[in-house]
């Protein structure tokens, strides 16, 4: 299998020395001449009618270009779920109504970020305030203040899925128990806030640079809402400091950004703070999870039935995928042969909830171990072995929903029960310490098209040379996972050529080929791998014809790529060098360049993914029972990501996955009162630093997925959902204390354990 | 024929508004962080040898980062005759040898201009100075100094063109003359000086933006010259302000300004001073042109026997090229059965001469059309009765070298007679008044593949949305003549859109597509407009099935494009709008978007070019017989330049060549002594203002070119040629003074009617 010589191999982030040299350029980096700064104005009440907005004084104000209002932009609502547009419930700014403490009101754009703010200070907003909710049991309570007026109930979206008989299997089982559990908002808090700068040309066409991780979901969108053509539109991903989910739609300051651009005939910028970005950004949905589950007395699955309430806060935001796919992580990991599935997205007055890492698994799977790891301490049964009993195998499937291609999980639990020395631990270890384990299955890009592209869901274009380079061109968008790198390594490796052969030109909406649905669940390594590897083939097709026919080679050689050469297998001398067989070609069409368009659509896939990753985590912890203090000593992880594509890639993943799941299990959460949050600054809002991380060891079961590119899946995403559940069953194991509700704070151990 | 919706109408420049509002970017607007400053330390002596250089003080100088010298860079030398690595005679810094006041021989670059100006007077260069040769009599005098070692004639190249049986041609004359005419060296004078910028990624990829008329030889001889790969190196062209063939080689500042980003890590800015521009600058080739022509008594043409001596300069630069070229348009025009030529290259240490608008032309053209209207004199036939005679139609051949496919000639030389009044005027104007003609013929780009490329002459993309709107990707360079306008006309026309539906992107090598040739010999209507129409052609096709096939239409049917719509010949009803026609094709194709590339090469079209435009001016002079001041009164052109794209644009052409005819004719010349040029600014070189043009009238001579786009063929060029022989001849008329050496001065005119 393996003759790679830079797949597999520990390449360097090609962003990483312009990253590390401040060469690197971010949106907020980009300066144009006559350039403005905006601003927006925000509500501070939770739900309100809007009166009367007054702008006068702010646009008399000496630099200040202009200030927009809900009044003075199209009524055109946008939202990402294209498909459906009844879910498209947002204005760039607030029209009538302002829904959460932070919603957009008006705009300014003036010379400097001081005189924007003053003019932000001179506008004066006349509300009437409204009744406010607050979670999810309010909104749903009788009497409760309608958030949007299409959605009397304030539930906004709902979806099911089921298959099986879910009473005759509740039926059939010997233990059946039911929990619920609450999971909370944490930010994104990626390192570079929003930013983006507008340019508008003479024509009137748009070129916004925007830190986004969908650059044609923000171009549809922005034509949309300022209802321009799409192509009037240029959007150009610049260096992306983290996303995380949260820049995966359009936001209210790209399109006042373009909006104030063509107004003023003048480049805008806007640069989010970052309380801003906490107070009032995208988060993680909070959810309840009631989740009922019907076992046989050995530990077989026999049901499940959950149901989810997702708090969304004021706007749907990507709340349905949230809403379908939590379903689908709850049906995942462990076969469940009768299984239902009810998701509802609620509407409250707080800061929209979205996708973020994880979109849904992260809530969902921290219910579903905790259950299992309930269940198992019930059924009497070790924790590993009630999962390696009912653990999902290659070939298995949630009908109409998935099939599995292929599935390492069982092999992750048996390594990760090995390298941890689990069964020692799990008996020897003492109060106060703790070993527990938590799983995780994620996807590797999503199949159904919400957004309705009339595109393939990822395409490269490749331009090779017949001085020895290529070009490749994918819209494909590295906001610091690593894709540009890895996209380089599978073109390197099909063509048999070196990074530094590659010229890579990305996320650019006018330039690069049309079409990729962006950096999300997980998609961009199989997707965007796949059209880069079609693209690679189409090329070397036509250089393995030039091969045979300068060497007159018989039609069944095999024809290698190498080294910089294309030669015939196994015959060294007949061959040539990669340029050369470029130019050959070239000749062959009369001067054409060689140039091949690829492109990736999942078909035949289901509804969710093409492929599947999977995984087993176990964390160690140390809980001081006077303090209710825990420390996290150690994480062991196996997974399954395919084909390891490149290994210190896959390695920050996994490190960036534990910290965040860190912070998720134990520190990080959102204070809020009245929709008003509290600790928008990272002194408050607790983001685990280096010195909190646990030492860490890991081990990639190799399988072949045989959707992804060169067997490869998805490495990057999954990985932050087994950590909070893996720690809190170490709690439980340390001190006898289960969380059902995340933050595993001090206090709740404390009173868990009864000290407080 | 002309159903035409915006092929022929006026449509303003696509580059206009930006100019005029100051929002056009040029090479020297560009400013990158940590940019540095490029200066070079040029010759002061016209030919020496370098003994030594010593730059350490210069370099050590606080604020300068890097000076460089011929002994720090690769040896190789470039040249635009890749195709003969012989003719290939300059080094970025001068090695050993320089060879003009002016010659490069070091560069620096510093925090700013004025540190780097401080670093060129730190330098030291010990020369021994050589005697030098200022013209061409000099360099093929006996002993004269070799300028080159690999010439020790001082003939670089010789072109020969010989068809006819040129001693019985003569033999068969009842009349035979024969005179030598001298013109002069005229600078570009284009209006933005050089500037370029270049910048080193961290790869050591280079990206160069620069004022050129030719990226994609830029982008190959940098690579040559740093020996790097081509595509390792990106060549933009920003806006450019003029370039009339002047800007369309690899200069020393593009390779320094790249050579020391790499060496620095710092982007490298340089900007050429107008007088660096007039004493050191490319200009038109000064020429001794000795021109033997026969004719029959009634004024036919029977033979001609062309010997032309081009003062090339310190090196070849376009020499080769004009060489060749000077010698076909001396047989153009009109019919000699019996043609020789033989045209010689010579160095002299002045600084080169390369190609200028009109490329041999207006050398050649003004000797050939003065020995014309000086035989007929002699034979007593009217200027234009002895053209009409002669004059060149419709498939004419030069065996060998060219056919002549259309031709509007003697319609012109009709045409222009009428208008002028000439008949009435050539016998009413008395003393002090005269009219003269003089007629051009051009190319419409170059046949003879002298780059070498590998790539078609000409390329093009175009991308279809189904949005209505197109984007087109070429190579072609617009700088100033208006060419992306022309080809978003014939984009726009062929596919029935508006020219607001059109995104252009042009210029980028690794952006837009391989390759093109560039901008000069008025090669970018024909050849990219042959493209654009190619590819344009390709996405009819498609959109055309995607109707048939929606409306289950006969093969036979004619599908129309207009009007934002395509649909069924006559049945405008059976039909969509342009953007559901490309939905529908990327349907067909599950999603992949509808892109063309187009291209075009010529082929089996000689040595010279696809077409030849035509032309006849009058000029109607007013001369002072007391200070032999002439004042050009009134030009009369009628000119065939295939189907008119957009008049707008041809009268601007028009207007230019005739200010520049008049600067050549009149006022412009270097006055130089010893290799020093005297006038190097724009108050001692006499460029014409906009008071000193004449009222002009003209007419289109419409001819249908086939192998054109649309029918059209140059009009940029060619029409720089006939004003100088007009005036010359008008002169004549009015004061019985021949003037056989341009440029006509007051002093000449004095002495040739014995006044001084």
């Amino acid at each position: 299998m393996n003759a790679h010589r830079i797949i597999g191999k520990d390449i360097p982030r090609a962003d990483g020395r312009a990253k590390a040299t401040g060469q690197a350029i971010y949106a907020d980096d980009i300066k144009l001449p006559g350039m403005l700064y905006g601003k927006l104005l925000r509500s501070p009440l939770p739900h309100a009618r809007i009166l009367a907005i007054d702008t006068r004084k702010a646009a008399a104000l000496p630099g200040v270009h202009c200030v927009i209002t809900g009044q003075d932009i199209p009524r055109v609502t946008y939202g990402n779920w294209r498909l459906f547009p009844g879910t498209q419930d947002e204005y760039a700014l607030a029209v009538d109504k302002v829904r959460f403490i932070g919603d957009e009101v008006a705009a300014v754009a003036a010379v400097d970020r001081e005189t924007a703010e003053a003019a932000l200070e001179a506008i004066t907003v006349e509300y009437e305030e409204l009744p406010g909710s607050f979670d999810v049991a309010a909104s749903l309570a009788d009497g409760a203040p309608v958030i949007h007026e299409a959605s009397p109930t304030n539930i906004s979206i709902d979806r099911k899925i089921a298959y099986g008989d879910i009473e005759a299997g509740f039926a059939a089982s010997d233990y059946v128990r039911e929990d619920t559990f609450t999971v909370h908002a944490v930010s994104h808090a990626y390192m570079e806030p929003c930013a983006c700068v507008a340019q508008s040309d003479l024509d009137g066409r748009i070129t916004l640079w925007t830190s986004t991780q969908t650059p044609y979901i923000v171009q549809c969108l922005l034509a949309s809402t300022l209802k321009m053509r799409e192509n009037d539109i240029r959007v150009i991903k610049p260096t992306v400091g983290g996303g995380f989910g949260g820049k995966m739609e359009l936001r209210p300051w790209e399109f006042c950004a373009a909006f104030m651009a063509r107004r003023t005939g003048r480049p805008v910028k806007f640069t989010l703070t970052r309380e801003e970005e906490l107070a009032y950004g995208r988060r993680r949905h909070p959810m309840t999870v009631r989740s009922r589950v019907g076992f046989k007395s050995d530990g077989t699955l026999v049901a499940k039935d959950l149901h989810i309430y997702l708090d969304g806060g004021a706007y749907n935001a990507m709340g349905p995928t949230a809403t379908f796919l939590s379903g689908n992580f709850g049906a995942m990991l462990y076969r469940y042969p009768n299984y239902r599935y009810l998701g509802e997205h609620v509407y409250t007055n707080k800061p929209p909830a979205s996708a973020m890492r994880g979109f849904g698994a992260p809530q969902t799977l921290f219910a579903a171990e905790t259950q299992m790891n309930m269940a198992a301490e019930e059924l009497g049964i070790d924790p590993i072995a009630i999962r390696l009993k009912n653990a999902m195998v290659s070939g298995d499937e949630l009908p109409g929903v998935a099939t599995i291609s292929s599935c390492g999980f069982i092999e992750s639990l048996k390594e990760v029960r090995r390298i941890s020395g689990w069964s020692r631990k799990r008996k020897g270890l003492k109060t106060g310490r703790g070993v527990g384990i938590g799983c995780y299955s994620f996807i590797s890009g999503g199949v159904f098209n919400w957004f309705n592209t009339q595109y393939p869901f990822s395409a490269a274009e490749v331009r090779a040379f017949d001085d020895g380079t290529v070009h490749l061109l994918t819209m494909a968008s590295d906001i610091g996972q690593g894709s540009d790198t890895v996209l380089k390594q599978i073109l390197a490796e099909t063509l048999g050529l070196t990074m530094a052969d590659i010229r890579l030109t990305a996320a650019d909406t006018a330039m690069t080929p049309q079409a990729d649905l962006g950096t999300w669940g997980s998609r961009v390594t199989l997707m965007a791998g796949n059209a880069v590897l079609d693209a690679a083939q189409k090329i070397k097709e036509r250089l393995a014809g030039a091969v045979s026919a300068r060497f007159d080679l018989n039609v069944i050689f095999d024809i290698e790529f190498a080294d910089g050469r294309v030669f015939a297998a196994g015959k060294p001398d007949r061959g040539m060098t990669f340029g050369e067989a470029v130019a050959f070609v070239q000749k062959t069409q009369r001067g054409e360049p060689l140039v091949a368009r690829g492109s990736y659509t999942p078909r035949g896939k289901g509804l969710v993914s093409p492929a599947f990753s999977f995984g087993a985590q176990v964390a160690e912890v140390a809980v001081d029972t006077d303090t209710g203090q825990i420390q996290v000593e150690k994480m062991w992880t196996a997974h399954d990501c395919g084909t390891v594509l490149n290994p210190m890639s896959v390695e920050g993943q996994l490190e960036g996955s534990v910290h965040m799941g860190l912070g998720y299990a134990l520190s990080e959460q959102f204070v809020m009162e009245g929709g008003k949050t509290l600790n928008a600054n990272f002194l408050d809002y607790k983001i685990p630093n280096a010195a909190d991380m646990p030492p860490g060891e890991s081990v990639c079961i190799e399988t072949f997925e045989p959707e992804g590119p060169m067997g490869a899946k998805e490495a990057g995403e999954g990985l932050v959902s087994p950590t909070a559940p893996a720690i809190a069953e170490a709690v439980f194991h340390a001190t006898g204390y289960r969380c059902r509700d995340l933050p595993i704070t001090p206090e709740k151990v404390l009173k868990g354990i009864g000290k407080l």
